[in-house]
C-alpha cells in the first residue's frame, strides 16, 4: 500500500491559470481603453461606481495579491488616486507585467495551501486566485453596461488575445 | 531520465473548480431571485438583453456543455422561451443538480484533452469549463446594475454558500 496519496490531477493548471487571467486583463484593458477619458470616472449607472473606480480596484487587488503569496508580504498602500486614462493604462501593463515574472516563483505546491491575504482573508491560494479574477470579471461586466449606456460597442467578450 | 514526465501540478482540483462553480451559481440563483418577475424579461439598460433572457443563456451553456463534455453528445435543444421566474428557478435547481451528477463521471484526464465544443467551439476541456463559468460571472454582473437601476440591493458578490 503507497503511504503517500497520489497529488489531485489538475482540472486547470498552473500555466492554464496564468493564461486564463492574462487572457482576462486583455480584455479588461481593452474595456478600460473603450471609456471616453472624461467619463472613466464620472459616469456611471444606478449609483454605482464608475469603471476607473472599479479599475482602481482591480489594479490594488491582482499584483498585490499576487505579490502577497509569493512573498508573504501585503502591501495595502497602493494609490487609488483619480487619475488620466492613459495612467492607468500604464499601471495596468506594468502589473500585467509583474504578474507574469511573479507567477513563475510560486511553488507548485502553493496554490492548495491555506492563506490569509491582506490579513484577513483566509482562503485556499487557488480560491483567492480565482476570487481577484473573479471581481475583475464581475466588475468589467458593469463596465459592458456603462458602455452600452454612453452608446459605446464593448469589445467581444469572447477575444481574449 | 524518466520517460514519462509526471503530471503538470493542479492549481485547481477538479473538485475545487465544481465547488467554485456551484459556489457561482448560488450567488446567480440569489441574483435571479432579486428581480421582481415583471422586471426579469422586460427590463435592461442601455438596449441590452433583460437578465431573464441572460439567465436562460446560462441555462442553455452549463449544463448541455457538462454533458457535451461527459457524453460526446452537444443538445442545442433547450427551451429559451421566456418564462415566469418560479420556472427559471426550478430549471436552475435540475441544472446544479445535474452538474453535480456530471461532473463526478470526467475522467481525471478529461480536463487537458481538447474538445469541439457544441460542434463549434474547440479548445481545452477546462477552458470549455471556465468560460461557461466567466460569461456567467459577466452577465450576472451586468444584472447588478440593472438591479441598482431599480433600486434594488443585489445579493453581496463575496458570499457563495
Amino acid at each position: 500500500m503507497p503511504t503517500v496519496s497520489a497529488p489531485a490531477p489538475a482540472a486547470v493548471t498552473a500555466d492554464q491559470l496564468l493564461k486564463h487571467w492574462q487572457g482576462h486583463r486583455r480584455l479588461t484593458r481593452r474595456t478600460i481603453d473603450a471609456f471616453p477619458d472624461d467619463k472613466l470616472f464620472t459616469f456611471s449607472v444606478g449609483g454605482m461606481r464608475p469603471f476607473g473606480e472599479l479599475a482602481l480596484e482591480m489594479l490594488t487587488m491582482a499584483e498585490p495579491m499576487l505579490h502577497g503569496l509569493v512573498t508573504g508580504e501585503w502591501d495595502l498602500s497602493m494609490s487609488r488616486d483619480v487619475s488620466p486614462k492613459a495612467e492607468i493604462l500604464r499601471r495596468w501593463d506594468k502589473g500585467t507585467a509583474h504578474i507574469n515574472a511573479l507567477w513563475s516563483q510560486i511553488p507548485p505546491g502553493r496554490f492548495q495551501e491555506t492563506v490569509t491575504a491582506f490579513g484577513r482573508y483566509k482562503d485556499l491560494v487557488c480560491n483567492l486566485l480565482l476570487y481577484v479574477i473573479d471581481n475583475e470579471i464581475h466588475h468589467r461586466g458593469q463596465g459592458y453596461v456603462y458602455l452600452r449606456a454612453l452608446g459605446i460597442e464593448p469589445p467581444p467578450f469572447y477575444e481574449r488575445d
